[in-house]
């Protein structure tokens, strides 16, 4: 989420009630969870286990849980709670607003565009020429979507994410900030989600074709020209490459790369990064080759068994 | 179902024509299905196979299709048809009653709560203090919402439960005279569905955190604080523990206890009881060390079988 | 989809820009896609691998990209594209139609059916005596509904078909100009979607229940009595008998025929046709003794290579 260039470090510190080490001065252009940084953003970490990977990410200021040493040009903010103080920044710069209307404030709708009846549009919405909404969806705030996309019947776009924090009184919601964009020519099927990033974009590329019960989770970014076939579960900070192709009810992991053209046969389930341009299968999947000798090793292996008794 | 202290065995067997071996002035109380029977409900068995285990639960009154020994303190309704009968009860006590109004009547909906346009609200329905409904959700006949509790858009809460009888003319649906509580702070993503209770109470323990496309049957009932991720789908009557994790597309078999902090890996399918405490995976599932040895064995098997060759 | 008596394969030919081999005064009554032609109608095909079945196939014209030999009374249409001039037909005969209210004209509803609030019917639907539809469902145009039918909340049927072809600058989607009927007796959970028949109809056989989260592709046919539960996904063109039974989670690719009493266990994938009678498990699913053979043998596998070593 970029919040503008008029919030110091200082300033958000304040806010928090914490204290900085390094430059007051310095500019907090944007907030972002560690996945999705980029130069001007705040970041928080709050296990030493991710502190080298925070502090060394693209973002200038680290809101952390201990006075660590501070890199060069960025900025630690010290908080006893570096999760719930994120939240309370997120909350701060883009709060939970409830809606009456069926269409939020703010939005550009091209007039070419046909929204059909009983959907929910959210606030700062944008939608481009000769979309066609199908009754019942529901279209979160800030999504933006490019000319010619066609949103399913009863599709949710730009849920929040699905992302807790165990506590010992709970798990504790990161509040979602972020948003949902489209792009042109993308055709997504009935009842699919499509959550919001966490701080930052869950993106569908140009020409996209999505079949019905799809899930995609915050943050991930799906390349140009895929194929996600009925049931297909990403987790989130997914990214997918172009012309990617995953069939019925294939599942993926959180944080997983997919390279371009790789396939990915029904049911698998992704558990590792895939290199471009090879086909899998199985649940974890390997290299299809390898998935069938083994399937057919396993077929042979009952009457091995009993040979050798 | 709980049908007040006002009813006697005499006079359900004589609407239903049907002969009492018994007390006929014994009180019934309540109806529910075997899995979640209380003492004064009247439970119906149709098998001589499950003659014992009707006659020995905790229900007052059993309707059979068979004279058999009626126990202690308990009477028998005896019918030739215990399903058709049981239906015709639950009907005359819980009748469909289709409803022409987006709300429905004798709701109690706390003023703090948020129920967003599109929202479709059954009949005899509390909503709590600080709940959110999102759009196009519809909350079934009965349910009880609880505190700070969060409902993403479409999704479907007490709906009739999916269980049928096979007759030689096809399917009969049991009828649903159950519903669904959710305890406080629970949050249920986009377009889950969530059944009624067939007689009994289909239930989400406090604070659990439900993903999008997320299926839970009949009469289930979830501990405090469990993780389900997108596209569990768990059948009826299951017991889940507290703080349990379900991973992304996990199925879960009816009837089956899950105990507390279990973890199910992703695409695991559960076909029997799993004991707290332990990890597993596979479809059907074991405990993780045992299904990753298996796959590192399975990898080198058509190695090993090329060698004996 | 059928288009009356009035056609001749001259006009369409002129119409489309295409020359003809063969009668130009024959008729059209149809348009259909390869899996499901009748005599009379078009079929298109673009593949010399295709060429064979299409010529030999039920259709009386069929709209190809090469000058062959014309089969005898069956005339030829010759186009450069013939996947875009059939769309092009399509698009003529059955326009996308925008609706702005939501209940579409040219309906026949019977006066005992039951349409909840916040339904959203088609054009053209046909809906039975005592239908239920629950509040949120989308029907879409040209849906037939028989008696008794029961519609889940947010369930979505007629959606267009997923069915797509890959062209340099990306995929091309099939207009969709069939539809979906539903026999009599047929209840369909919450949030199913059934999509209509790219140019035929995707059919629901009498009296089978269906569970939440089902997805039916288009032009399937289901026959009477079957049983499916929450989250199966069937893709387009499958073909399933009678008393089938599938149950949770369970995928299958398309065209394929699954035998009358078949049951396939839970999260099983169905790769190639099924004889009936028999009961299945795995993916790809093989017969039931076979796949537990098979995970009995897995399961001794680890011991065993630990012995020989």
């Amino acid at each position: 989420m970029k919040i503008g260039n008029t919030h110091t470090v200082g300033e958000i510190a304040a806010f928090l009630g914490c204290t900085v080490v390094g430059n007051p001065d310095q500019l907090v252009t944007g907030i972002n969870e560690i996945h999705r940084v980029e130069p001007g953003d705040l970041v928080f970490v709050d296990h030493p286990k991710y502190y080298d990977k925070a502090l060394n990410s693209a973002a200038t200021t680290i809101l952390i849980d201990a006075e660590v040493q501070c890199p060069e040009g960025k900025s630690l903010i010290v908080s006893q709670s570096p999760f719930d103080d994120y939240n309370r920044l997120t909350k701060k710069f883009h709060p939970y607003r409830p809606q009456m209307t069926m269409t939020g404030e703010n939005c550009i709708i091209a007039d070419s565009a046909h929204l059909s009846p009983n959907c929910f549009i959210g606030q700062d919405v944008e939608i481009g020429e000769n979309v066609i909404i199908h009754p019942g969806a529901y279209i979160g705030d800030g999504t933006i979507i490019e000319e010619n996309v066609i949103i399913g019947p009863n599709v949710v776009i730009g849920h929040y994410a699905f992302y807790y924090k165990r506590k010992p009184t709970g798990y504790d919601r990161m509040h979602s900030c972020g948003y949902v964009h489209i792009e042109k020519n993308v055709e997504i099927g009935a009842l699919c989600t499509i959550d919001a990033g966490v701080s930052a974009i869950t993106r569908i590329g140009e020409g996209t074709k999505i079949d019905n019960h799809v899930h995609i989770g915050h943050d991930t970014v799906i390349g140009k020209d895929c194929l996600l076939a009925a049931g297909v579960g990403l987790a989130g900070c997914v990214n997918v490459g172009e012309r990617v192709t995953l069939w019925g009810q294939v599942g993926c992991a959180s944080d997983i790369t997919i390279g371009d053209q790789a396939i990915v046969l029904a049911q698998s389930g992704i558990a590792k990064s895939l290199e471009g341009g090879k086909t899998y299968f199985g649940s974890p999947c390997t290299e299809v080759k390898q998935a069938y000798r083994e399937m057919a090793a396993l077929r042979r292996l009952p009457g091995m068994l009993d040979q050798m008794k």
